[in-house]
């Protein structure tokens, strides 16, 4: 049974426009296409997610600036081949009230030109690097292809690193880096994800190469979460972010960029969600825990005194806690916070007065368990880093699953007849003609190789049998 | 001595800009007019500051959204009267890439069209009050005043709340609150501040009254640093936010909104730096402690240990530190952490390590004391508790110095001869004409008359020597 029009495993997109809408995370009643509210829920999980990769922003020595959303118009032609793609999707200001402004300005797309403006005023010598600057803000990209909530906007909110090196080296190391802040934060949101290279021609305009992070979706589509770039000294040219070096001689910054948006929210989503709502990893939770009474006739002032403490007790623990006080039965409420994703109920009837402890239920697994009052907290804790473990274990599986081999074109076909079939790993000639061929055939693309590991090819190229030169993941994607 | 251009005395706005620019606060050459980098130190404050008030949001129980940057044009058209006084600022977009758009959109210069749109849709009984919601957002205003950093600004980042509610007291009650969380708030910002209602023709457009927040700086000028509506129904008319009472019939809501901005920064900094940078209250400081080892030669080893089992010590004590291990002079390193704002610093050198202490001093008063390792930790708490209640003390006194009587015209004039008085305080007829000309020959304004407290005029209208209706609050302002 489905508390949606749609059942998940269905028509998983209109199981998701439903979700989204009813589990309060995302309204797009507002009359601006692609542009929708972020709701209590959407905003505060994006919050949380914010937070953990603050923390790890912290450690990696970041800083958090704040750069304009307007930018010059000349700073666009200035990067007219990196700006190439996004060009019709650029939203210009062109007015004050009525009177139409000396200069138009673009609202930002992404924020390369801006930040590396300002670099190339903060940069002089190699001791002013590396530099590693991190913005959390709104973008704008006027895509015209349908829009999605989270999936597909034309406002979003996004995480964008932009970094400067002395040596390629060091911007190859902060690649990894960025790896391993994405990496563990996903982890951290208990995602499946594959890690590859970009093909060549898929690579960021003006950047040495691309790796981008693909979530499987349970529709056997694929999800790009983040990427990463080595920009090499492509932008530092252009910019003029150049600096004098320990010998005294000069040379332009070594930069690299990385970025992420609410489309990690999509992924939680539509990884870990049931037909009864959301399942949200507890750490990420906004509410972790909801106190509802059972209440029987007469015995109403015991359980609230009892669920009173309980709440107290929760509270202290410094847990994000509720306790539904609110006249709808207990039923009703059961399915209002099955369906917002609170990770753990406490129910309290006199039944568990008597017996001095209460029921816990779980939100992803519905067991219920009882516990005395004494082991609450502790159990609480104990269930959130078990839920943690078991949605992480869930998501491996779900990306191991999602992953299969075609060893010819006829394999390779069958696996797209009719289904999404996940990651398809396949033999390659590297040729961009067999690529495009796999696009018009198929509708999906060959999202990359494995990033730092050299797979051997196990056969010959699956369109054109040529000699394979690497092993491909195929996919459609969103 | 002053490390800036010109002392803060002599000349206030030389001195901010100077110290915006070189405390890293904000960068203005981006290029883009009233568009700054808000810099790591900035954007940290503010960032310290966003965590305070979500703090008092999540208490009172207001949820965070997130509404979309683009309005559409016939929602500014429905509410002509409330933007009116903002067209000319108004940002449109028109294009995408080089196509127009079907539609033009507004940037929002504030959201109430689109917020309460979506209220209209979410609201529809009383039991869906009182519906509080804040968003923390860029806004844009195309000012044609000159724009200068944090103070007046073409884009800015700012909270706005915005509430409804079914009677008009729970509207009261609402303002009263969104006092409490201002107020509350600007205490911890060590922030002067003086709440007043605005006169009627200074109300915000479609409000039934407003109350300002502003701050007295140094140098004689006020700053408005935020402000409460009480909006009643007129905007809930507009949208057609109606809802159904207990009673079974019919109202439109109630509804207030408040809002602050990163002025807010601005205000901390000129009410408290001084002639060497920023001077900041503890828990608002991004850095709190910087750790710097006086070197001696042979003893560097030994200096270098201590400090390091220092910094672990206050680490674990959960503050912002560092240990500065540049090469730098010990004397270029106080000065540069006394720009930034550190509120302490702690000095090792061989005496310190022979003594088995460190030399902690204070940012504000340059207090220097000598104190044993095992207090280390205490004392630094208590030292930020006091700094933290000097400031207040500081704040106060300025706010109680910056207002003085003026019972004739005369007296009136002379405070405004040459100088800025801060706020006078005057009688005052009501009359809107007799507020013009105190514009028009004082060039300064009527901030409004104390909120809540019923001061009697203790003598004639100042202008018009007319019978007195209210004592009024007359300032030059930001």
């Amino acid at each position: 049974m489905s508390v949606f029009t749609k059942k998940k495993d269905e028509n998983f997109m209109a199981w998701y426009l439903d979700i989204v809408r009813r589990a309060q995370v995302v309204d797009s009643r507002t009359e601006v296409k692609g542009a929708n509210v972020l709701m209590a829920n959407g905003y505060e999980i994006w919050d949380r997610m914010k937070r953990i990769l603050d923390e790890k922003f912290y450690v990696t020595e970041h800083k958090n600036m704040y750069f304009p959303l307007f930018i010059p118009d000349k700073f666009i032609e200035m990067e007219s081949t990196h700006f190439e793609g996004f060009v019709p999707e650029v939203a210009y200001v062109t007015h004050a009230g009525k009177k139409k402004l000396e200069e138009k300005f673009a609202l930002r797309p992404t924020s390369e030109t801006i930040m590396y403006h300002m670099y190339s005023q903060w940069i002089r010598a190699y001791t002013d690097m590396p530099l590693k600057v991190n913005q959390w803000c709104n973008i704008i990209r006027i895509d015209t292809k349908d829009t999605k909530p989270l999936l597909r906007d034309r406002e979003f909110q996004w995480t964008e690193a932009h970094t400067c090196h002395a040596t390629p080296e060091e911007a190859v190391k902060q690649v990894e880096e960025s790896m391993w802040i994405y990496g563990s934060f996903f982890d951290e949101c208990c995602l499946p994800y594959l890690i590859t290279k970009r093909p060549k021609y898929d690579t960021f305009p003006g950047a040495l190469y691309s790796i981008a992070y693909d979530a499987p979706l349970t529709d056997g589509k694929t999800l790009q979460i983040g990427t990463t770039h080595n920009l090499d000294q492509g932008f530092a040219k252009v910019f003029n972010i150049r600096f004098q070096k320990e010998d005294g001689s000069h040379d332009y910054a070594y930069q690299t960029c990385y970025g992420l948006s609410t489309r990690v929210i999509a992924a939680v989503i539509s990884v870990h969600g049931d037909d009864r709502g959301l399942i949200l990893p507890p750490y990420l939770a906004p509410l972790q825990v909801v106190i509802v009474p059972i209440l029987f006739k007469g015995k109403e002032e015991m359980v609230d005194k009892e669920s009173k403490a309980i709440l107290e007790k929760i509270k202290n623990a410094n847990l994000r806690v509720k306790y539904d006080v609110s006249e709808k039965t207990s039923g009703f409420k059961f399915n209002e916070y099955e369906l917002i994703g609170v990770p753990v109920r406490v129910e309290i009837g006199p039944k568990e007065v008597e017996k001095g402890g209460v029921t816990l239920a779980r939100r992803d697994t519905k067991e219920r368990i009882f516990v005395e009052t004494d082991k609450i907290i502790e159990t609480i804790r104990e269930l959130f880093d078990k839920i943690t473990e078991e949605l992480k274990d869930r998501a491996k599986k779900l990306l191991e699953e999602s992953i299969s081999d075609a060893n010819t074109y006829e394999e390779l076909e069958k696996k797209f007849k009719g289904r999404n079939p996940g990651f398809v790993r396949t033999n390659w000639c590297g040729d961009v003609e067999c690529a495009d061929l796999i696009k018009e055939k198929l509708k999906a693309e060959i999202r990359g190789t494995l990033y730092g590991e050299d797979e051997k090819p196990f056969g010959l190229c699956v369109i054109c049998t040529e000699e394979a030169q690497e092993v491909a993941y195929i996919s459609k994607a969103y």
